[in-house]
C-alpha cells in the first residue's frame, strides 16, 4: 500500500490544529486521538447511513483498540436532514453517551455530517472537542477545515450555527474510492473555486490533471487535497470569523444556495449548485465590466471538464431574489457578491443593484 | 427622580463590554444603542409574557425614537420554557425579522430570557450582537454578565449553549419594583453566594442590610448590583470559559440543579434551589472536615434572613445521584463540588466520593 503522509498546521492560537492527509490512515485514528488527548476515555462517533456501513466498524475498532469507549449515532444521509430535528436527536445522543466537557465527538462523513456534528460539539455543555474524519471530496478539500458549523433553517441554508474549530482533521483519500462519481465531481467545484479566487496556477494545474482527478489517481488527489486545504486554511487564519476576506470562499454560493433552496435540496448536490452559481458569478463579473468577455467561457470549460452541471435552471426573477434573501420591504438591505476580475483574482462587491441581478437572471431565461 | 449612574467595564479583549447601572435608565437605551452601533438599523427585542406588558412598550418606544426598526418576540414565562422548542421559535422570529449579521437582538427579562436570547444570538448567522436588559434581581446581579448562554435538555439544565458575551448590559434597578417579592428573594441567593465564595466583608454587609435589600431601597440595591456584577466580572475576566476558577460561581448549583430537575422546574425558583444547594454544600464542607462546625449555621441564618427556603426536600438517594449526573456504569465519572473552608473562601473539590454524597443526603432524610 502506497502511503503519502502530509500534514498542515492551521495556526489559530489556542484553537490551532493539524490537518493530516495520508492514504490508508483511517485505522491509525485511535492512537492519534489517544496521543492528542493524553489518555483514552469516552467518545461519540457521528456518521450517516451511507458512510457507516462502509467505514464505521473500522474507525470504531481502531478507537476501541486504543482504549476508547465508543458510542455511535447514525444520521439519515442528505442535505435535507441537516435540520433542527436531526440536530436535536444528536444532542439526545450526546446526553445518552454522557460525554463530559473534555471528551470528543467525531464526525465521520461528508459536509452535512461535519457541519451538524461541529455545531453539536460547539453547543453540548457549551463546547466539547470535535474531530473531523471527512469522507467526501467536498469535505476533504473544504468543509472539514475552518470551523464553519451549522444546520439549515427552512428559510435559509446554514442560518443556525457557530464558528467552532475542530481539534484535528484526519483525511484518508482512500475512502474516496467508494464515493459515487457524482459526489467526486461535486467536490471538485470547491477545488476549482480555490483556483478561481486566489491561484491561477492551481486553476491551470487542475485543468491539466482533471482526468486523473476524476479517476481519483492517488498522487493527484492527495496533492489536490493538501493544496486545497492549505488555501482554505490560509484564508481562515487571516479571517477566522468572516469579517472580510473569508467571504471570497463564498464564490458562487449566493446563487448556489438560492438554487439549492428553490429546488428544496433535492435536485442538485451542494457542489453542483456551486458550479452553477460560479457560472452566474462569472457572467455577472463580465456584465458589470469587472472582467473580460472570455472569463465566463474559461470558468465554464473548467467546470464542464470536471463533468459538473453548467445549465442554469429556469426560475422567475422574483423566486431568485426571494431565495437570495432580498428583502423587498428594506430597500437598504445589501447582499455581498463575490466577483472575479480574472482567474485567480476575486473581490467582494458590496454595491450590486437589484436591477443588475434582474438583468443577469433574465440573460439565463 | 434620584439617579445613581454607575458603570463597570468587563475587559475581555475584542469581547469587552460595559455594564451600566442607573435608576430610570430604561428610556435611554435607544440613544445608547445608536451610539454603540454608530447608526440605528433593525433589531429584535425578546421578552416574556410577564415582563412585556410592563416594560416592552417603553423600550420599544425608546428604540423607535432613536431610529431603530423594532421587531419583537414574546416567550411564555418560566424555566420550563427554556427548551429547544421555544428556542426554535425564537430562531424563526430572527429569520422573520431578517436581521443581518451586524444587527442586535435584545433580551428584556430575567435569566431565562437572557440565557435563551444569548444562545440564539450566538447561533443565528453564527453570531449577531447581543444586548442584555435584565429585569430581575437574579439577572441583574448574575446571569446577564459573563456570557454563559444556554437552554435546558430534558435530561439536564443548561446542557445546550455557548459562551457568548453581550455587547452591553443595561441595568435599571427601578424595574425591580414590579417584581414579585419571591423573585426578589430568589435573586438574593446569588448575591449571598458572592459573599460566601470570595468576599467575607460583603457577606457581613449583606447580612447588615438585608432588610433594606428586601425592601429594594434604591441606594442599597444599586450598590448590591454593582458590587455583585463586579465580583462576577472579575471571575469571568480571569476564566471566561470555566477552565478553572469560574466554577466557584457554581456554589450550591450541583445540588440546586438536581433539586430543580427532580421537581421538574415547577416547585422552586432557580435562586431558591440554589439556596437549598448552598446549605447542602456547607454541610458537605463540614462533613468532610474542610470547614468548622458553625459554617452551616452561618450560611443558613443568612439565607433565612433573606427569606429563602432552607428545608431540603426529601428524595431517595438514587434519585439525587441520578439527578446530579452520577453515572453508575462509569465508576471513573467525576463531579466537581464547590466547597467552603469558611465564609469568603471557596474551592473546587475533585475527589468527593459517592459514599460521601450518600452520607450527606442521608443526613437530610
Amino acid at each position: 500500500m502506497k502511503t503519502l503522509a502530509q500534514s498542515y498546521r492551521v495556526d489559530l492560537g489556542s484553537r490551532s490544529y493539524d490537518i493530516h492527509i495520508e492514504s490508508g490512515c483511517l485505522p491509525q485514528i485511535g492512537e492519534r486521538l489517544t496521543s492528542l488527548f493524553g489518555t483514552a476515555s469516552r467518545c461519540l462517533i457521528v456518521s450517516n447511513d451511507v458512510v457507516a456501513p462502509l467505514y464505521l466498524q473500522q474507525v470504531q475498532a481502531a478507537l476501541s483498540a486504543a482504549g476508547w469507549s465508543v458510542a455511535t449515532h447514525i444520521l439519515p444521509d442528505g442535505e435535507k436532514n441537516k435540520n433542527m430535528q436531526q440536530w436535536s436527536l444528536m444532542m439526545d445522543a450526546l446526553m445518552a453517551a454522557k460525554l463530559s466537557r473534555n471528551e470528543p465527538i467525531i464526525a465521520l462523513g461528508g459536509g452535512v455530517v461535519g457541519d451538524m456534528t461541529g455545531f453539536a460539539a460547539s453547543c453540548y455543555r457549551r463546547g466539547i472537542p470535535f474531530i473531523q474524519i471527512p469522507t467526501t471530496v467536498l469535505a476533504q478539500v473544504d468543509s472539514s477545515v475552518g470551523g464553519k458549523t451549522a444546520i439549515n433553517h427552512p428559510h435559509g441554508k446554514n442560518m443556525i450555527g457557530a464558528f467552532y474549530q475542530p481539534k484535528l482533521v484526519w483525511i484518508d483519500p482512500q475512502v474516496l474510492n467508494t464515493l459515487a462519481p457524482r459526489e467526486v465531481r461535486a467536490g471538485l467545484a470547491e477545488v476549482i473555486k480555490y483556483g478561481l479566487i486566489r491561484d491561477a496556477n492551481y486553476f491551470t494545474w487542475l485543468n491539466d490533471n482533471i482526468t486523473s482527478l476524476l479517476a481519483l489517481d492517488e498522487t493527484i488527489i492527495s496533492q489536490t487535497i493538501l493544496r486545497s486545504c492549505a488555501h482554505k486554511a490560509e484564508v481562515v487564519m487571516a479571517d477566522e470569523t468572516e469579517q472580510g476576506q473569508r467571504a471570497l470562499l463564498n464564490l458562487g454560493h449566493t446563487f448556489g444556495h438560492a438554487i439549492e433552496s428553490m429546488t428544496h435540496y433535492t435536485t442538485y448536490l451542494h457542489g453542483e449548485a456551486v458550479s452553477l452559481g460560479t457560472i452566474m458569478a462569472a457572467r455577472l463579473s463580465v456584465q458589470l465590466g469587472f472582467a473580460a468577455q472570455g472569463l465566463e467561457e474559461k470558468v465554464k470549460q473548467s467546470l464542464q471538464a470536471a463533468e459538473l452541471p453548467t445549465e442554469i435552471p429556469a426560475f422567475s426573477t422574483d423566486a431568485w431574489l426571494d431565495a437570495m434573501g432580498h428583502d423587498k420591504k428594506n430597500v437598504g438591505s445589501k447582499i455581498r457578491y463575490i466577483l472575479l476580475r480574472d482567474v485567480g483574482d476575486a473581490f467582494i462587491a458590496e454595491d450590486v443593484k437589484d436591477d443588475d441581478i434582474r438583468t443577469l437572471i433574465a440573460s439565463f431565461l
